[in-house]
């Protein structure tokens, strides 16, 4: 629902907000942050500063909904938030809105608290946003499917199933890191085509994979699927996710059970929540799939999800070598996407996942899988053709895969006509040996 | 190591005890209990009783490393006593077995209190033995790999990889349920062979896997590998593990990334955690691999590992439908196997899992892979051939998958000469439309 959070004419007192690519007042996302010596606690993001719940909630500035949101954002993760559901998040955060705004009527009030109540984002830590009982990957972006798909199948690179089922495994919870967390090179067996028995040492193809993350709200019972028309009910907000991956390991284990090792070793995921509500404006209709495809199975299908399940939202992925950040070079671009090239909705996976009776828990972190473009592509395996046409850097360097020291920063922003742009801020990860 | 708490002469003064095929004193597994409307707390099994934890501890029974293990297994999970490792775990279980013991120095003030540190189990509910934040599944069984290996690929069954590495994916924390808990029949695509399209409906081909589960104990840092020679100091001990499969939903989901809706809606575990200490005498060395099979590679291999990383455990699978609970009719047993017929030792589980930095957590669930022998198999895949040779069953009935009120129970012992018998008690599950 678009309603005046989203009015473009909002500015805040917190000048910093005002044009913020990432942070307007018309975003205000979720995340977990701590001072100097202080315990994590939940904030907003506003422009370059983050502002405390846990304080304006004590400061009598909240109350009913919101407030109880505030209450439940005040400790070192975000489910008790996440568990409230739609209702009392956008309170929360319609009433943070009037909080911030420039001629709001309580200005003076916050003003004279912001010692208190904000906090320069450049002085704090950001953490993992939530306890992740679960973590699943899926395989909806159709374009990436086809091009890492085409690799091994050059005539036939989705399968059967691509179109009929929005095809997912299990990731490892674990070892999901916020963003700036470094990502070791992981060892494992590798065993080149030409070689007759796997050997034991670093990876060799390391790679990222573009991907969007959702982070689950109320969730379900075991038992009792999520029907799609309720799903919007279960997605708490997204962040951006870097589903690292290790390309000659994942090619010698991943038959027949998908990929373990190779994916295993780290995630990483962007510390702010973007909230359904902020991303109101950018909802878009499923694009039409081309002629001939199946038309989904009935538990996949309705109407209100077809008609605003897609988002619109611009994603890219850059690079800065080792070399580039001794010589101050700006970060790279290696490739633009966007997650209307999602095969299948977060609505579609939600009611996929759950058909079956498997429960989603609150705080659980889903994956869209890699988000290819018809003209940018999400990983180095697509980008070089695995690996055989290695890219070239303005650096002068090259790359088939990861190097250490490349730090690959996702980004995303929705941009609409009429409407302030939003952003999801970074995403980023940096290879060590 | 073999000590006094193997003697087979040991008694306990709880008569149920003495000759109790899974529980008597040399035994003493760990689990979550509670009596009606108590909380669940720490227990552990002897005989048909529960033990009390948490009173033993407060009653002064108790004093260092075991007092403080006793205590970390007071609450609701086990977590607490599992990231203590084996040296608390070890002095509380022998100090249980001197309390217990029917020649103990301090039975008559063990009897005194009898009313308050005994239950009778069939009074009790026993629980989850611990807050499991992730699950993952491996491969093991060979027997089981090749049997339904064959099923697809009649002339090479094993794919190439199975020798070299200890295959696994990563499996559903949030749907893990204790012994007892129904299963309900998963809704999924299925797609037969003839079919041209898939179709949405309850699985009709759903079956069982007998797997034990490994509950993880200290758990490694993300970034640091455990050892193969480190990895016994990371088992906290073992269950029995149903994982409940959905042949038709695999077929059709699970290529390219592995089983998804075909596992995710239920796996069963058993309530009691049979530590490594009292599984001591049953070690045996990894049998020795086929002529011509690799050898494994330097990071999967330990000589200590190698001569007693083995189990000798004896488990089977029975059945009971619907028609037989109604005319009383004794479980059918389906199937024998042995835990020594995995390929894999679970220390070579933990080092693979962990080789490329991956992170083990406290309480963690590792599954076997289903266990089949040369002469008894672990599914109804493998028992009927993918459903071609339907099972008979002594009442007349016949079965090619699990039908609706089929019970399924697992059970596992411990036997050698001048050692007592111990067993990990049942694992069952009975299947609901």
């Amino acid at each position: 629902m678009i309603d005046a959070t989203h009015d473009a004419r909002r500015r805040s007192f917190i000048e910093s907000a005002n044009g913020h690519p990432d942070f307007p007042i018309q975003n205000l996302p979720f995340g977990i942050y701590s001072k100097r010596g202080e315990r994590p606690r939940g904030g907003i993001a506003i422009g370059d500063e983050i502002f405390d719940l846990k304080i304006a909630s004590e400061a009598g500035l909240l109350s009913g909904e919101a407030k109880r949101a505030a209450e439940a954002a005040s400790g070192p993760r975000l489910n008790g938030l996440f568990a409230l559901g739609a209702g009392p998040r956008a309170a929360l955060r319609a009433r943070l809105a009037d909080l911030l705004d420039a001629a709001g009527a309580e200005r003076r009030q916050v003003e004279a608290m912001r010692p208190l109540l904000l906090s320069r984002a450049t002085d704090c830590e950001l953490h993992l946003p939530a306890r992740i009982g679960n973590f699943t990957d899926f395989y909806a972006g159709i374009h990436h499917a086809t091009n890492s798909g085409r690799l091994l199948r050059p005539d036939n690179p989705l399968l059967p199933n691509y179109k009929h089922i929005p095809v997912a495994y299990h990731g490892r919870a674990s070892s999901i890191r916020v963003s700036g967390t470094e990502v070791h090179r992981p060892n494992g067996q590798r065993k080149p085509q030409a070689a007759t028995e796997p050997d034991f040492g670093p990876c060799r193809y390391l790679d990222y994979e573009l991907e969007m993350g959702v982070w689950i709200g109320p969730g379900n019972a075991l038992g009792a699927p999520i029907p799609v028309g309720a799903a919007r009910d279960h997605i708490a907000g997204f962040s951006l996710l870097n589903d690292w991956s290790a390309r000659d390991i994942q090619a010698w284990e991943y038959q027949p059970l998908g990929p373990f090792l190779a994916k295993n070793f780290a995630t990483t995921v962007s510390p702010w929540v973007v909230t359904p509500e902020a991303l109101a404006p950018f909802r878009v209709a499923q694009p039409p799939r081309p002629e001939g495809d199946p038309r989904p199975l009935d538990y996949l299908m309705d109407a209100a999800d077809q008609l605003t399940g897609a988002f619109d939202i611009a994603l890219e992925a850059s690079i800065v070598t080792a070399a580039m950040r001794a010589s101050g070079a700006a970060p790279h671009r290696l490739a633009a996407s966007n997650a209307r090239h999602l095969y299948w909705t977060v609505a579609q996976m939600i009611a996929h996942h759950t058909c079956g009776g498997c429960n989603l828990e609150t705080g659980d972190l889903i994956g869209t899988g890699t988000i290819s473009a018809p003209d940018g592509v999400g990983s180095m395996l697509e980008l070089t053709r695995g690996g055989r046409e290695p890219a070239t850097l303005p650096s002068g360097e090259t790359r088939r895969f990861l190097d250490d020291g490349d730090e690959v920063i996702f980004r995303a922003y929705a941009k609409r006509d009429g409407f302030a742009q939003i952003g999801f801020g970074a995403c980023r990860g940096r290879v060590v040996g």
